[in-house]
């Protein structure tokens, strides 16, 4: 009590860096210069839906969201949590950050419940419900620089495909309790736009007073509101700053971003 | 000084356990009641070769050797690190065993250099280089049971397929240095044999003086070389016991296998 609570970078990075290998080599570099404690959380990116088309699986659609049936949750976890996930480690090695990838089901980390939603079967999904802070923070204090994947566990023996922006949000609460957490949401564009073909749109700051307006106006809209929720959940439970922008938001702190307040 | 070294039993598992996925939960269950420290490694089986072959790739072979070219070593990373190694982490958290899944990248737990062989370019193959003792103790003591998979890094970026046996047998001779460690193969057959027809021909101990002997008579050979020369490289390191058998040894103490001593 009274303590200074040591603070924490959470880096949630998207499938189109994923997808770039000069980008995502660019930014793993950026990556390992920043100071103090860090996690990294990475989604997909394409090649999971190569490898499906490639072995002949046929993406599984109802109402337009994308269904995790069991060919799909074993493409999922080997191109998730094997390749991008073991590449993503090795190069940050590399870059002399000692980074260790995990799913949800490694020590237990990030637990889930299989989605019940009454009339759509989501398959193989993930609802977070409990990460194992104690370990993180054994882990982060020793060192190590946590690199997520977005598969967890039901810690009954079933994988679980998991949103990663979740994850990475769900990650920030819990070490909120440790540690004064800063949450990054890195993505293509430089931040939440209210015009999505103009780049210098750039809302600079938002809460969630202007959010509602902003809503209710129909200039934040479709993907990025689950993004927006998810943030000011974050806030509302601890987590101290949220920024979504490009990733060059890391390394230049006064590149134009978006910073979330309550 | 003079404190007692605590244990720590490494066991290796082969495809054959990987392949029947009866007996590999049949396996973990046994495994997750071992007491103490412990860790586990596990080979691939034929999950990788059924993988390659259904996205149409052909398997690449010099003198009987398979050469692990960059399409082969994608698909073993995704198969090992990826949809093995981590349904091996959950059904052992299923069983409440606090188990971590690890490629020797993860924490630069094991780094190697690539294969450099006068006349075979065997590909993106490492040779154990080093392990990372210090995290290793400090992971088993904080209760972590590791699970690695047969992938290692070279510290410049580069994934590279490793031999399980290997990787398990490093991995003891490295944790030797602070405990007292017992290394266990387990694979299809009771133990070294010297009839392969007869599963009552096991050899129930093997020193170097009878296996230099065999060898001459022929009665081991093939596959059952490097697997005893890393035996003996272990024990002359370090390592306290080894065996190797049908992984029920690991429950029966009874069970017939083979022990090799120096």
């Amino acid at each position: 009590m009274g303590k200074n609570k040591q603070s924490l970078s959470i880096i949630k990075i998207g499938g189109n860096i994923i997808d770039n290998p000069v980008e995502l080599t660019q930014f793993l570099a950026d990556f390992s210069k920043i100071e103090g404690n860090k996690i990294l959380v990475h989604g997909g990116g394409k090649s999971a839906t190569k490898m499906a088309q490639s072995i002949g699986l046929v993406p599984q659609m109802i109402d337009g969201r994308r269904i995790t049936d069991k060919p799909m949750l074993d493409v999922v976890v080997m191109i998730y949590a094997g390749e991008i996930n073991k590449n993503v480690v090795a190069q940050l090695q590399a870059n002399n950050t000692n980074a260790m990838g995990f799913s949800g089901a490694d020590g237990n980390l990030i637990q889930s419940t299989k989605r019940n939603h009454p009339t759509i079967d989501y398959g193989f999904v993930g609802d977070v419900q409990k990460v194992n802070t104690p370990l993180l923070e054994t882990l982060i204090n020793s060192g190590i620089v946590p690199v997520f994947c977005a598969i967890t566990h039901d810690k009954n023996g079933q994988l679980l495909n998991t949103n990663a922006d979740t994850i990475a949000s769900e990650l920030a609460i819990a070490a909120s309790e440790v540690f004064e957490v800063t949450l990054n949401y890195c993505f293509e564009k430089a931040g939440v736009l209210t015009d999505v073909e103009d780049e210098n749109s750039v809302i600079k700051q938002i809460n969630s007073e202007l959010y509602t307006q902003l809503k209710q106006e129909g200039a934040i809209h479709s993907g990025m509101i689950p993004k927006l929720d998810n943030c000011f959940n974050s806030l509302s439970k601890g987590v101290q700053k949220i920024k979504i922008g490009h990733h060059r938001m890391l390394k230049n702190s006064e590149a134009i971003c978006t910073s979330i307040e309550l």
